[in-house]
């Protein structure tokens, strides 16, 4: 087992990656202040993992709340259901809150937690790969709304992370694949070698090798940890960082309807077209953007953005919480392993967003 | 014009108290950062007062949201509709909501700035005498739930506090009366010269006299900032004895069903029946508890609690943010002045909820 720590003062947490860790009750329990425990998991997810984790909760008083599962019901009304399953209950502020699931699940059950009599305490147990190197480290919470992606959340930091690597093994393959977009962007926006080292890795990585995938997690949150350690609130713009090809990704999904495109294939394709951009700016050369592409192909990953008119990316785009005095702000590439935010001339902009399947190919 | 401080390091704010503040745009504009501003209000006050506002906000680009009047429409739903605002007109993380009403406006208001792309500025300009005095200062945001009042919120501090004492021309004679509850109730806690004040001129209050309106606004805004100041956060019970009244008043709130009683009413009924369980357990004398009751009867507030059977009140009562490990804790009277948090024995507790209009009379 690897233990990484979060660094943030007083709401320091650590983060447990290993096989075996869903009942693990020495690693559980340190982190549960009262008596009431409320799991909040999925349809999918639940039959599968849900009595493993109670075993390791007994002498408690658990209660649990099962959400349909997928992005498109992240939302405030699905939100609702996790308060009246916590009031049933009478649950109060020295209740604890366990997500048991993916990205959603994990930013669902994370807002809840923040916003349930102001605050009670959560732990994070990510069940997909995008969960464990991404959305279930560093705080951000919330659900989506139907004119824009993670509009409504807040900042709210679990207890503990308790990745385990065995529930991968229950993994579909589409969505271990949208978990490695995530961990590519560790090694595009700031570690070439561990960008060099998934390109070696890549082929074992999709067969499920379990210590590769524990190294790509462990090296995924040290990086995600250190970022959010040094920015919590994305008060600078190196947290924002994160959020390579997230602009694009995010029109993406909201274009095309939650769920259509994973979150982790939206990502990817974004990241391709920040990339173009950075490239069309002279940043990246033609080579640096055909490693990018030929990466996430290998990854199994979409790299052709959907057919949507470049006026609809653009208004979903201008939506985007970097957005500062109307001017739409981007992560791009000054080199690989170097990400920077900066705005884009409109008309390099437009290019990409026109490209469509002749991204990183200059007219 | 007296300017309060509330002293929250970083956070701190001013709150500024006054005749005819609602139009000055240079108390305004210091504390709006960006070029887009959200005015919420409700149907009541945005006819009386929206137009003054927006006329100290020449020069930006400023949109209103006006929600139904009353706690009925305080819910995860409505909350939604200010979100819409704010991403239909594509407002970004720089932009500032403006809280235009009482206390329901001002915590909609507060949470969705809390919310929306993870935190914007927001400030109050309270129009009620209640929201005045308690709900616009100390960062307290919500929602009800169908369960629960105010169970669903954050802690959000404004930027500003702009008190305008001109707008209690207008507010109905059952609001004012509703806010002097809240006004006792800091003399209850602890501010026994103000009790005996607000004895003495409970009479011009009610008739509306503009300079002991603002006395009594300044005296409890100070109480408040002091009791904020030193527990934002209610870490320790020191804030939470700003809840005098409120765990008997939220279970008449929301067993009558949310806008039946109005907050300070409900409160009123509710401290005297704290009164009530103070003298039960040797604390207060007879004569201190009709005291309290003759005040509230003079401020033309009932204190008589409604028929509801015991159990009911129990229920209510049992999903209080007090509530530790399972029990109970209520705001109750050591003597006139001096609150504390405590459990009480059932069957006192019985007693209280049981005696109907007999409150403070001992069988």
């Amino acid at each position: 087992m690897h233990t990484l720590n979060v660094a943030l003062g007083h709401r320091s947490y650590p983060i447990h990656i290993g096989a075996g860790l869903l009942g693990r009750s020495d690693l559980l329990l340190p982190h549960i202040h009262g008596r009431q425990v409320l799991v909040v998991s999925n349809e999918t997810v639940a039959p599968l993992y849900l009595d493993a984790l109670i075993g390791a909760l007994s002498g408690y008083h658990v209660a649990t709340c099962i959400l349909p599962d997928g992005e498109s019901f992240k939302d405030l009304q699905h939100l609702d259901r996790i308060f009246t399953c916590l009031l049933e209950q009478r649950f109060n502020r020295d209740c604890t809150l366990i997500a048991l699931g993916g990205g959603v699940v994990g930013d669902m059950t994370g807002f809840a937690a923040a916003a349930y009599q102001r605050g009670v305490d959560f732990i994070q147990v990510p069940t997909t790969l995008l969960a464990q190197v991404d959305s279930s480290v560093g705080g951000k919470t919330g659900v989506n709304h139907a004119l824009g992606k993670n509009m409504i959340g807040v900042f709210k930091q679990p207890n503990v992370v308790l990745i385990d690597t065995d529930v991968l093994t229950t993994l579909p393959a589409r969505e271990l694949k949208a978990g490695l977009a995530e961990v590519i962007k560790y090694g595009l926006i700031r570690d070439l070698p561990f960008l060099a080292w998934l390109e070696q890795n890549i082929p074992g990585l999709l067969a499920g090798d379990a210590s590769l995938l524990a190294e790509a997690i462990r090296q995924s949150c040290e990086n995600k940890a250190a970022v959010v350690a040094a920015d919590e609130l994305e008060k600078s713009d190196l947290r924002a960082l994160l959020n390579l090809g997230h602009t694009f990704g995010h029109a993406i999904e909201t274009g095309m309807g939650y769920g259509a495109w994973l979150h982790g294939e939206a990502v990817a394709t974004g990241m391709l077209m920040a990339a173009d951009l950075s490239m069309r700016l002279g940043w990246l050369s033609a080579d640096d953007v055909l490693r990018v592409r030929t990466l996430l192909v290998r990854a199994g990953l979409p790299v052709d953005p959907p057919q949507m008119a470049v006026e609809e990316f653009l208004q979903h785009m201008s939506v985007d919480k970097k957005v500062k005095e109307g001017r739409l702000r981007l992560v791009l590439l000054q080199a690989l392993g170097h990400a920077v935010v900066s705005e884009a001339p409109p008309e390099l902009l437009c290019a990409t967003l026109s490209a469509g399947s002749a991204l990183g190919v200059l007219k």
